[in-house]
């Protein structure tokens, strides 16, 4: 049950970012590849893997950043401009649906490093234009020298447990009769078992004690995101909803987790996606004991 | 043995973040406390504590960050344009050494938040000038509007452990004789046990198998970081050393991290500091099995 978006067979050869002559010579290698993409989304090939392109076919004055080696080759992909909604994307949701893990961790990790360039055009520091250095992984203030590096957001995704039973809740942008753990965006000066415990509490009124971590997963969409999956055992089921934030929650037992995930046809809801960390949480929940 | 900079017993009440009139009633509060600060380092009375002075001493341009409610009282910080290397200030470490955790979790998150606001000063996308909103937990675009929110970065911190030992390394910076944990940045596209097992291979050149999360804690210098404490089991013990990174390694025994946990006279190196994770991680490790 390897988690969505990991498992990236790239060397990401850190060494060569700051290795001008070393990374002079992987740009210039000629078996070199470039990841194709169609506007953000992967082009998945017929047998339901990344389509590659030679770097030769790249314009003079591309911008290149180094995903990483395979098998001695260069693998790369090109700074685009495109912008993408994924709840809004179809041909996104497909093309998850067949890549592997794997291969989605590469292109999980092209499509964030992509948005983080293009969100970090100008230095927040003076205002003055980045350019793209370090191979792809940092930007360079023109103005003030300031360097930039690439950056994830920690996201703590749980669930709360009581009597046997945990907490579901859903979004209004989610897909009809979709259910998933909640989540929220890790704040300054929290750990990640005191993020847990807030989020619960302020989207659903639920107070909760110990807090079990379970794994992680990184999330592309909407930036860079760090999954960190939990589980909280709560004090009550009381449910107080947010709802700026959720549309519903709602208690599910281990047997209604299980008839979602695997899809049955009298199934309460309808579980997240293979590739959501909210699906391998709750299928290690339910097999649990 | 609560981790470092955890329990801050403020709630950080953030559904006043967007209610105006509430949040204008909290600013109006008299009863309002105001972090004192002397440069961007706390303030320690006698007993050892925070010193909080009243809301009314500031000025009325001056730009408040409200840190949460504690018995029904606002505390704020004021935003000041301080910045810091807690590694050359011996004031921060001295006030960190008497500080209990829960006080240490407070002034974390104010420091945490000045260094946000200060680097974000323009917007990334589009270089115009961004200004405070949401009670200090936000800044606003003046030019294309884009919303940015207070940013933490995720860092591995780890053990790897090999036949009762576990790896301790040393950077140049550190003050002589002390070791303490691997660390380093998590990077996109990568999970928590992916990045731990990446950075102990590019520091110390060893492979691991399973990552076992332990415990985190936020950690308010040089941005806003949470430190995500694991033990990683490595497959051999022969290491080659990343200089630009590490100084040294060894390979410590549970009895000599003992040693050094309590300051023995005859100990092999000297301990990390009580607020950091890397000391509550060893512990942990030394007083298992």
């Amino acid at each position: 049950m390897a988690p969505g978006f990991t498992g990236s067979p790239l060397d990401r050869a850190d060494r060569l970012r700051s290795d001008a002559e070393g990374y002079a010579a992987v740009v210039a290698d000629w078996r070199g590849r470039l990841l194709a993409l169609d506007g953000l989304d992967p082009v998945v090939s017929a047998e339901g893997v990344l389509t590659w392109q030679s770097v030769a076919e790249v314009a003079a004055e591309a911008e290149l950043i180094l995903l990483g080696l395979l098998e001695g080759k260069p693998h790369f992909v090109q700074l685009v401009e495109a912008q993408g909604d994924m709840f809004r994307s179809p041909a996104i949701w497909r093309a998850l649906s067949m890549l592997p893990a794997e291969e989605a961790a590469i292109y999980g990790t092209a499509r964030s490093l992509i948005d983080w360039h293009n969100g970090h055009k100008f230095c927040g520091a003076c205002g003055g234009a980045t350019a793209l250095f370090r191979a792809g992984w940092g930007r360079k203030c023109s103005g003030c020298g300031k360097e930039h590096f690439p950056r994830t957001d920690p996201v703590v995704i749980m669930l709360a447990e009581f009597e046997g039973k945990v907490l579901l809740g859903r979004q209004s942008r989610f897909p009809p009769g979709n259910y998933s753990a909640l989540a929220g965006f890790l704040e300054p000066g929290e750990s990640m078992e005191e993020a847990v415990r807030r989020e619960i509490h302020e989207e659903a009124g639920i107070t909760c004690a110990a807090v079990r971590y379970i794994l992680s997963q990184p999330w592309p969409f909407g930036g860079s995101q760090l999954m960190m999956a939990c589980i909280a055992q709560a004090q009550g089921d009381a449910i107080t909803l947010d709802t700026n934030e959720l549309e519903d929650a709602m208690w599910v037992t281990k047997e209604e987790a299980c008839a979602a995930l695997s899809g049955d046809e009298d199934r309460r809801f309808n579980a997240p996606p293979r590739f959501a960390i909210a699906h391998t949480l709750l299928k290690i929940w339910a097999q649990e004991g």
